[in-house]
């Protein structure tokens, strides 16, 4: 058995696994994972991974394979998911941390799929009444940390306060930030503004003793220009938003390169200027920011984007490690207590 | 008194009024405005308006003071607005399109003041639940309209539905295109995704046989790389998405500017790409979508943006002329009564 942090890999989630998997395992250890000794459990079809690890060396002295040959499609339902799923590369993955030999899972398959299957075998953290995915974002003077961006389409506002309480606790750990600011997503900044469910959870943030750095409404303009370092919203709103500022940073580029393909001038300036602009393009990369985490369950899972390569997926495998070697999971479970007595305290129900 | 097409300007609206609000015209008559007929009524303070027209001869020429002392502020909640803003320049410059001297009014003032005085002075058309904001955006092919972005902060599926009608035909209108696509905002293109609101609003539009170009679904990066033309969703999503995006655009301008000031290398280079950068920085500057419109009135109420500049607010001033030339008004009559004949015919209530 592999000793030490071990990291569960489903081998066989995400558009083009498992080349991309092993590829992403491969180039973490090469350059931001240099050094570091976690290991692999990848499990998914042996006679798929076995000749892919041929070129990766340093990956093939730290795995050990777990075959099945049951895999998870990326158009499954959640529900089909849980009914067929058992004994596939997803649910194996997830299994392995539940059974205590790994640390942690990374997935890139199916979302709503690896959620359900997470929140059945690891279940709930207690007190936490539904799990959300925080999603990491750059901003002017570093990463910001949205939640939750899908997992739940409707939410009330004891969610909103638990994702608070979730997401700090999870920038502290990742970040290595004390006191992170912490706000809520919202279409202005003064107290009157925004919806029943926000305003009841602003009131409950603004009363609370925990020693949260909150600092109450910011609007869809402070994800990215550092507004917060922790920002909570419902799965809908942060799903939209996160999308939205995806989509925009996608167009700006395609303009840029229009505009730089423009004429024989500019594609010569621009040939100067390549190593100021890969700077750039490095500032602006969406595999920078891959990796979403399911906060709120008895373990934590990482989810890779589906569509990402091998740098992408090597950056969801360094927020893995990152997060496998803090103490968040100890910690989270005395700030979901006190806040939770808190509750009991003041009346706080929804 | 003026003759031809005729706007009705709150001339104390915005951070920099009037000074904005007189440049910006005479900015519009000296670059896209050139030739065209319009003349304008400035609703202000005469002996602050005066002054400023020694500098801008086409304006001139061209307007009407209509003197009054009284403004609303730009932190003014709406009910103190509507309490003490009889007589205010922006009560007056909508007053005059209730009064018919005017074909439309602008105004850079405060968004919250100027929906509430709308709807007391203008009213709302018959069967619109309440009116919406909408915004445009720029896509790779041309711009999209999302609405609500910030009027309603919960809303049903019957007022998505308006929307949507509101938002196609004036879509048609502004930028004449025959079958823009509508799509509803949401965080998946499959039937079931959704929170209720939105998937009774899909199947209601799905259902019309009003010969809306209804596509289904789009997701938050639609917004920015064309998937629709125009985007139907609430105004608490469409207000923060739209921020979001606006601070992603103003991240990326941040880093841009970063990596060009790296080296005397790249600020050479820099130099020589003068020309391909102007170019990709008209495309993503804000001033050119400013102007929200206020649809489901009786009468068209146009928003610039409180902190444009004479730029923004002469762009504003483009689409309040293109919507007072076109037949909005008279044909969204015609398509509010079918859609809500419809609504009775399937039983559609909300």
């Amino acid at each position: 058995m592999l000793q030490g942090l071990i990291v569960s890999i489903d081998a066989m989630g995400g558009d083009d696994a498992p080349a991309i998997v092993v590829d992403g395992i491969e180039h973490f250890l090469k350059t931001i994972g240099k050094g570091r000794k976690a290991r692999f459990i990848l499990h998914g079809d042996e006679a798929q991974i076995t000749p892919l690890l041929k070129k990766c060396p340093e990956t093939s002295s730290r795995i050990e394979i777990r075959h099945t040959e049951l895999a998870i499609g990326m158009d499954d339902k959640p529900s089909q998911a849980l009914r067929r799923g058992k004994g596939s590369s997803m649910w194996n993955a997830i299994q392995s941390v539940k059974d205590g030999e790994a640390n942690i899972v990374v997935s890139a398959g199916n979302t709503g799929a690896l959620m359900a299957m997470s929140m059945m075998i690891l279940k709930r953290k207690q007190g936490v009444q539904r799990p959300a995915i925080a999603a990491s974002w750059p901003g002017p003077d570093g990463m910001c940390v949205v939640l939750d961006v899908g997992a739940n389409i409707d939410c009330n506002a004891a969610q909103l306060t638990e994702f608070a309480v979730l997401g700090e606790a999870y920038y502290r750990a990742l970040y290595h930030v004390e006191q992170p600011r912490v706000a809520l997503l919202n279409v202005g900044t003064e107290d009157l503004k925004g919806n029943d469910v926000v305003k009841a959870a602003h009131e409950r943030l603004n009363e609370s003793q925990l020693g949260l750095n909150y600092i109450g409404y910011v609007e869809g303009g402070d994800i990215s220009m550092g507004g917060a370092e922790v920002i909570v919203t419902d799965g809908f709103t942060g799903n939209i938003a996160l999308k939205t500022a995806e989509g925009t940073a996608k167009l700006i580029g395609t303009y840029f390169k229009e505009a730089m393909q423009g004429s024989l001038w500019s594609k010569f300036t621009t040939y100067l200027n390549a190593m100021a602009l890969r700077r750039l393009k490095k500032k602006i990369d969406p595999r920078n920011a891959n990796g979403g985490v399911f906060l709120g369950l008895n373990g934590i899972v990482i989810k890779s984007h589906g569509g990402t390569d091998k740098v992408g997926f090597s950056n969801a495998l360094n927020i893995a490690i990152g997060l496998a070697e803090s103490d968040f999971l100890e910690k989270i479970d005395d700030t979901l207590t006190a806040l939770h007595d808190e509750d009991d305290n003041i009346g706080f129900i929804q």
